[in-house]
């Protein structure tokens, strides 16, 4: 296949490459998407400061994520119904991310259940994310499930007490004329399709730090919190036994106008960085997005569109590519900045970008 | 009706609906409308700081102005000559403000009349606007008229002691051509039919704060000053006896490059916050927009021109998906805030927003 | 005459109107023209801070400049070439400045001579701009000249040692082609027709704080320093003996990425504001520009282009329009601010502009 | 020849004249370009404070650069393979660089030989940038060679450790289709000729502060370290026994989001500047620029692109009217600022420009 040269060239030919509605899916925020626009900005608003002359043979990716050495800091994002973006969906993914030895975060809304994605690509490291339901014996169920086949770690939504005002898909119609496949939703005791309109009403909008505190206390796995913005949410998630948190704003889908996760993140950081693993997710593009994403203290950074952008242009083979052109510019700037070691970055790597005022 | 999704759509709608001049009329705004942009700007250059999982379930849009329990807080702006924009002009808004028990004010310039308006929808809560005219006896008749038909509340425009420049409608020649129906004027004993640009005439330029007193010791309704950017204008509001202040660019309609009311609002709820009402007018498109106006201290929040292109795109009903739009995303971003109570919100909801310096 | 409503659509007419070499001569900057596009939306990054309910009825627009006392603060700006713009040049803009009460600085290469203009229009309150020429003979015989026929003031220029980088003349050629009417060059004793180009020939580089003093102490006349931009140097020419200085940019002309003259206002003003008067040029678009220039301590403002675009456009009677539309602005704004006097503002009324940095 | 009047004008003139695949080599840069377009930018940023009647004719561009006096402070920057612009390549840029008395750098990666240009043009005042390559005998004879040919300093390029992310060149398959002369290669013992993409797999990524001090200890030409942008690297360098430092970002060709020259300059400055010369490269295009990069410290200033604009338009003519023109205007901008000397500079003549947070 010939591949694209960079993730905005992989959006637009995805964009070309599966149905509007789809794309829309994926691509579309809340609102007026100032958010969704923000999360690549805000990386842009920050400066790199490269030191040079440090022997640039000696670099490595490998980063420690929930107490496990990992090859490199890059994370598959939790995303919702991929089969929306290639005929085989998450199985598509999980080659891509066992090919660049990259974790992968199977959603709860995926259109591959938990059992199928561990059977097909034994050798994933495996997360998976859990909307806390209505119905808490299915949650239970889901969270057992994704334990009992191997997955290491949990990562709670946070964000979704209501689904966010997303008028992409309001005018696509989208959300409310076709059904997905939904394996979870067996777990349920229902059938497995349902129409992406109608998914948030699983949601339990009374969740509470309570609910984390059960999760993390019931579960084997460790738990992380993804959706939180503010240092004193991330507070609480420690409070409450979690392992990590994810900052996030989901994508810019849920609530248009909070802080970008880059601006989001280093207040967390300073709260309970020395605790637990402070992850961060959205709006990542560039290989240098991760390396600030790492000077600003996250341990690792999850990807989310981008991957999706390269099954629907290539399948596995594009999102494989969108993974290690992620991978070789992120070692390109640890070369160039002289940081070396993707575990070694700190904040003196990083300001505020006097182009960014103007 | 097919009524657009997003207010930015009903403004679209709007101007290819009614004729030009009526539409630029509405649209305009003073100057170079560098006030009128930012008006809508000034909300979008604060950003949210949501807090999660804290059970949205429980969330209320309640709020108290002028000492009364409101099921939410947005209030239908003062706006003249309404017919032009639909043909039973403010007696559609007045459906849709019941509809969606929202209080609405009646304009002195309106082409309904303040009995007419009472007659035809007695289950309206409706506030009127006066000017205080150069014939001050017709001043007091308007001011008793209101009080004898049910208006709950006085909106004294403080900023129109001449007519601001606006090109828009010297440039339409809207202003000179064609008399409108002014009902009010029936009270100064002059036909009830008028030339737009005329109309200022009836304004008296001497107009002062002993004025305000006058008409708060005269009447028995709550006097609100609208029209006030500063603090110490605020100020003199709260000595003069009004109950309360909107803060207010007459929607960047009479003095360009002042500050967005968004930005005048802070300074002027510390001065007198905790003692009278403090309303916000201008550039809310968004329920987002509400909440940061709440947040920084508002009690209530009126809409003006959204309204009008709701009326011109489907009359009532479009009118009434414009305040409901604006209900529906104000409670999502009380969900996805996690503020869930409108009348719980404070300062630490909001922060300037990064992006604002790009 | 059918003329625009506003500065903005002059400017546009008159591009349509004359030549374009002639357009590109009066509308050019130097250099990449930053200082130029700057010197307008400097005005814009103020924001007014009205007050409101103060008796709008009483407003004024006079001013005291140079000891005397002025209907308002306008004041056309030494301009060469105007017959470029207009076939009586000169004189058609005396017309203008007449009928609006507007003094109009003649400048030595006005292609108007001193007397001619005086014997024009004796009514015309009339200033002198004067280079130091290298023909210091020929300067003083320009300055008792200027005495002789009742110029009131010297404007000396002190920004042009050399000419600036202005690279649409370049362009045009017109710099070089075409030889255009200067009737000062008669009192250097040669014929009275000169290319534009070479007219900066005459200009003495050498020129230094000591021509100022020698000027100021051997001319009847009081005597402005134009084109300071720091206050020291505005302290200078207090020092030498000017009774006043104008802040400019030359408008945008010399040097680019020079600040606008806006932003150079207040450290000057700061400095010898209390001694002599500091008057201010370059930008002024909008009469909240003057009522912004007189806030930030200037006693007058200079209107440049403009006035040629009203020339261009119609005239005696497009200038004419020009500074009314200024003069009606202002006097608006005076009410809608509530300063109501145009010598009473002060910085109080302006304050950075949230959106300027947006 | 007509050639053009300003260098953005020979950059455009430049892209129609050389293949696509050559100009994109010599314009793109790495990642998302933001370093190279603000490198441009930053320059901008900077607003000037000039002071006026200080005698203009007196003004001199002389400057002092590693203790020999200087006509002036432009250096032809180190660019490879300049052959793609113009036939003769260095040998034209040499001749524009004797026509106006500038100093060359020659590049390693050049197509012509160190003893070659020394040949063909002896007047040069010629530098040569040296890369530490993976055979450091070669290195050893790269450098002795220059020595031996009269060079008068080292420009050891500290900034390419591993090349940058070029996605021009990944486009156009330029990098990998054609090789280049680079007669520096015959001093390796291979032959002359190398795909312009495999050029880097010479250069030594263990290169270290030790191979510095190594060459400056070694060589009997002064070493300046080219490619800081940090105060401490600057200081290292000093330590190491550099001579001088060239603040740079590579042209914006290795590391997206780096800080622009221009920014970077001053604490370096702050840092090193008593010791020894500060340079700086970058986005140069204007004598503003050159005179704003000496007031802020800088000894000289580096042009690189503009150069081969000019090569590419006009061959050495072309290049030599692109000195001719930043000389011009350094000139203009030293009398208009009152600077009047090139060494008389410092940062009261610059100040953050406020049009900059628009």
């Amino acid at each position: 296949v010939d591949l694209p040269l960079t993730l905005p060239e992989f959006e637009e030919r995805a964009a070309g490459a599966i149905e509007r509605g789809a794309f829309d899916y994926f691509a579309g925020g809340a609102g007026d998407e100032i958010t969704l626009r923000d999360s690549v900005a805000a990386w842009q608003r920050l400066a790199l400061r490269p030191r040079v002359l440090v022997d640039a043979s000696r670099r490595s990716l490998e980063v420690t994520v929930l107490g496990r050495r990992r090859p490199h800091p890059l994370i598959v994002a939790p995303m919702a119904h991929q089969r929306l973006a290639t005929p085989d969906g998450e199985r598509a993914t999980a080659r891509a991310a066992v090919a660049t030895q990259t974790p992968m975060c199977l959603a709860t809304l995926a259109s591959t259940g938990i059992d199928e994605l561990a059977a097909a690509e034994p050798g994933l490291t495996r997360w998976f994310q859990v909307y806390v339901l209505r119905d808490r014996g299915a949650t239970t169920a889901l969270v057992e499930a994704a334990a009992a086949h191997g997955y290491e770690a949990l990562v709670v939504t946070a964000d979704v007490p209501v689904l966010g005002v997303r008028e992409r898909d309001r005018r696509s119609r989208f959300e409310t004329e076709e059904a997905q496949e939904l394996p979870a939703l067996r777990l349920l005791g229902r059938e497995g399709r349902m129409i992406v309109g109608e998914t948030a009403s699983l949601f339990d909008p009374t969740v509470t730090w309570r609910d984390v505190e059960r999760l993390a206390s019931e579960s084997p796995l460790p738990v992380l919190v993804k959706g939180i913005l503010l240092a004193e949410d991330a507070r609480r998630a420690v409070d409450h036994g979690a392992a990590g948190v994810v900052v996030s704003t989901h994508g810019g889908r849920q609530l248009d106008t909070v802080l970008a996760s880059a601006d989001a993140l280093p207040p967390i950081v300073d709260e309970v960085g020395d605790e637990v693993d402070v992850l961060v997710d959205g709006g990542v593009r560039r290989g240098t997005d991760v390396l600030k994403g790492l000077a600003l203290g996250a341990r690792a950074v999850m990807v989310g569109r981008p991957v999706i952008w390269g099954l629907a242009t290539g399948g596995a083979a594009g999102a494989q590519r969108v993974l290690e052109l992620l991978l070789g510019e992120l070692d390109n700037a640890l070369a160039l900045t002289g940081a070396l070691h993707a575990d070694g970055l700190d904040r003196s790597f990083v300001q505020h970008a006097p182009w960014a005022n103007h």
